[in-house]
């Protein structure tokens, strides 16, 4: 029986797919979000409005979060009307969005002082997959925190992984995206030097599609790269130039080279540059179709 | 019923085990192989032993090859006791091995010059594939050609593909392999950084495995990035030196920028240097793991 | 007659070299630096000293930072000791490190605020250049301000230049080092290149030394990279990596891609993370020489 | 007194200018070109000409050819009426191209075979330098053989590098301007983030161009580059490409993993692909400036 409260902030595409399973799994559940409008088919469907982070905090057990972006995770966590300044003593807080293993570790630390314990817990999947409860979790911080929450996890996920201390989920998390991207970027550069030799770029994807590098992304983005269309996008360009930073950075810091993981960041940022910035992140392949003169640059 | 007569040359780990296939499956079978040794247990199951490639081609219908590299692949067809020297009006040659698109368009003007049709017909998968007849073909000339040779690639494949006229099938070769090698320097660069963030590398490998980049290479080869274990290699670094070279080649003459594929090229050339070249091309891990001082240098 | 007051701070082997010749022109000198042992020599030679960098300013009309990092820079100039606590109205403030372009335009927001005008102004030139007076200044910032100090800047160097706004001199001072940086690379990947291939170290770079790609640069690594002797350190590969950190993040903030910059990251990293973050940056070439296998990895 | 017989293959831009020298000098002169028309000018003042390059040879102690590619080398030294087939015993023959090692070790064994000594000696310098006979030499070869050519080079150059056997000058060539590509290329990448970030790109190169990373090649491109006119060229895109290419190919073929050079040779295609083949190699600034999107894609 669900009866652990939960609080829940940060309604967006990924968020708000998973507040809603929650609700559904009978979690009684409080919601805050920035921009109230969201909120509200939560409210409708017998969640609580909670006016801040800090009176959500409070209302809860376990505290989830799913923002877009480390600032959106720093101003929900932080201030006066912050999740920590509302933590209760012995509450678990799992923040599933993308940060830096640094911020993680940060917040982890606070939140010890707070008398709370925090997972960093960012998911792996799509929108979709949201929907449908099938995301991959992978978390970072006590083992223990990571068991108690093992049944708000199976409400929306198949699948998750305790992978260390705090920091662990949200390194992870990058790699798993570096990884993603480069493999989207080594199909660009197949598609574009198939097209470029006579081959149909629909075959090239169906070719690779059926071999040892044959990632589900592949399958995936099929159809857009056959159809030159990449809007709308499933991940922006934009959001994977800000994960792979994220991933070069933590590089940057632990110093470990990635080549292709920075090469891949360039034809992001350049593909970015170009005004896709707002198309999938498959729209690489654009860029190099046009960097091939398979298209016009 | 399978009384087409085939010649196969090239009885090495790929070539031995479809050859093998080809008999079980019931064509008369005429082999050639440089080393006289490794025919041996073809001619005691059936098979006729030609003393050249020509005398093999002299007495075959379809004729196939599966070679080391281009040289071997010239030196089998071209001079006097090639398969060209030999051929067969109305014959099929179909070479399936990995070859540059030019060599493979070179053979087929020759072929025709002989009264013969070429196809390029170079195969992905592994060895235990060529075992279990589970490989890919992909196809390169004459439709009427392809379609007349379906039974003999059933005997050896679960599907093939005509992707185009003469080099189509050379060409979806070298972009798959680059792709490949693309992926699992992507893959070595992922764990590097994992592990000096204190990862444990089959962690990271089953959540990668887990994910959307989940090509089955990457499956394939967990247990030996684990186990920091690259011998007996599956497919050496030096054959996807080669094989990357060869695509990058074509890039090259195609004028097609590969950046990501460049880099994989520069790393696997890096791991052959230290040492590893007949090590698995899944050592580019143990590469990245010294790079980073994970390892030491 | 040089009867502006000045304040330097930041006493290293750069700042050391301009503060002695600023002492040098006659200008009287209030010093500050973070360890005081360093202080002293210019006590001697008539500096006064300050007990912090607040009392520095609050001397000075001209006031100069030469620091490690922008964290260093930082905490001078904030903070109730800092440079902004104490400076004069009408003061001018000029840093002369290296810092990232945002932290520089922060600077001169907060000065402005102070009722200071401030300057970002690294310096382009070794340890030497900067003892005989012949560094180049990068500024950035109002323009009558830097025409104030031309006086100033010419005890300390050859050439300065007034690039544009705040952020202008940090900017090109980024650029600068990820140019140098990458030819060293280069530098390094042809001599590897030639070593293999059987010519001798020191020829090559000769050669290199008397051709269109001749930058300084080259003859001045020259002897390092013939005997293979890294240190004492002209500028360290650790020095670098940070440098070119900055000017990726720049890249990355703008929307610019910079392959072969992200690259000479990429090798610089390694060659930090093999043990030699204290060797010059020329090192990147025992790394390339070592991953050709032209030395042991 | 300069009365050794001289045979000169390759009357173009670099070959004519040479061939002018040691007419002047009062050699006595002997060319060929495969197009007779650029041959006219040398026999108005004073030159034989020859029928073929074997007739060339044939009337020669010294035979210099200074062509386009390797095939045009290829093409001049072999055959029925090469120079190879007309070569006398005990003459020198050099070839002033830029071509592979392998190709130059294969001209110095038939040459042996013919009694004749080979010498490869690629220059490197600008047109300009041919007709002011300030080019350098950069010979691989016989060392007695080199000597011999002193009076020979002292008219074309302003100096010589005896680097070692046969293809030393080739490797030193090939290694020399892929450094030189990569400078341009890094200064490329420097001035698109500076303009990004507001900076003149006229203030960047001449910062660049005073600072340690000031190569001559920064100073010879700032017109260019400063008014984004890339014609006409001095060296273009498609044979810095071709150069690049020949390079990488050493470096493949000796196991040398070259990054940044692999990625220059990227950005060079990228710019040839889109239409600039024909324009000078610093047009790789007009490519990185449209990937920042400084300039439309």
């Amino acid at each position: 029986m669900a009866d652990t409260t939960i609080g829940f902030a940060g309604l967006g595409r990924m968020g708000g797919n998973m507040a809603a399973r929650l609700l559904g799994a009978g979690f009684p559940l409080t919601v805050w979000n920035r921009s109230a409008t969201k909120s509200a088919r939560f409210v409708e469907q017998g969640a609580r409005l909670a006016g801040s982070p800090r009176e959500m905090a409070a209302a809860s057990e376990i505290v989830l979060t799913s923002l877009a972006d480390p600032a959106a995770v720093t101003a929900t966590y932080y201030g006066p009307d912050g999740i920590l300044a509302g933590a209760r003593r012995g509450a678990i807080l799992v923040d599933m969005s993308t940060v830096s293993p640094s911020l993680a570790k940060q917040i982890a630390k606070d939140a010890a002082i707070a008398g709370a314990r925090f997972l960093d817990a960012p998911v792996a999947g799509s929108i979709k997959a949201a929907e449908e409860g099938t995301l991959a979790i992978l978390a970072g911080g006590d083992h223990d925190a990571y068991v108690a929450c093992q049944e708000v996890f199976g409400a929306i996920s198949r699948v998750s992984y305790h992978l260390g201390p705090n920091g662990s989920g949200a390194t992870m998390k990058l790699i798993s995206n570096a990884m993603l991207a480069t493999v989207v970027q080594a199909l660009a550069e197949a598609v574009a030097l198939g097209e470029k030799a006579g081959l149909d770029s629909a075959a090239i994807v169906e070719v690779i599609g059926a071999s040892s590098a044959a990632a589900p992304v592949v399958k995936a983005k099929a159809a857009a790269i056959a159809e030159r269309r990449y809007q709308p996008a499933a991940f922006t360009l934009k959001l994977m130039q800000k994960d792979l930073w994220l991933a070069l950075s933590l590089a940057n810091e632990l110093v470990v080279p990635m080549p292709t993981a920075a090469l891949t960041h360039d034809m992001v940022v350049a593909a970015t540059a170009s005004g896709r910035g707002d198309h999938d992140f498959a729209a690489v392949t654009a860029l190099m179709e046009q960097l091939a003169g398979v298209t016009n640059l």
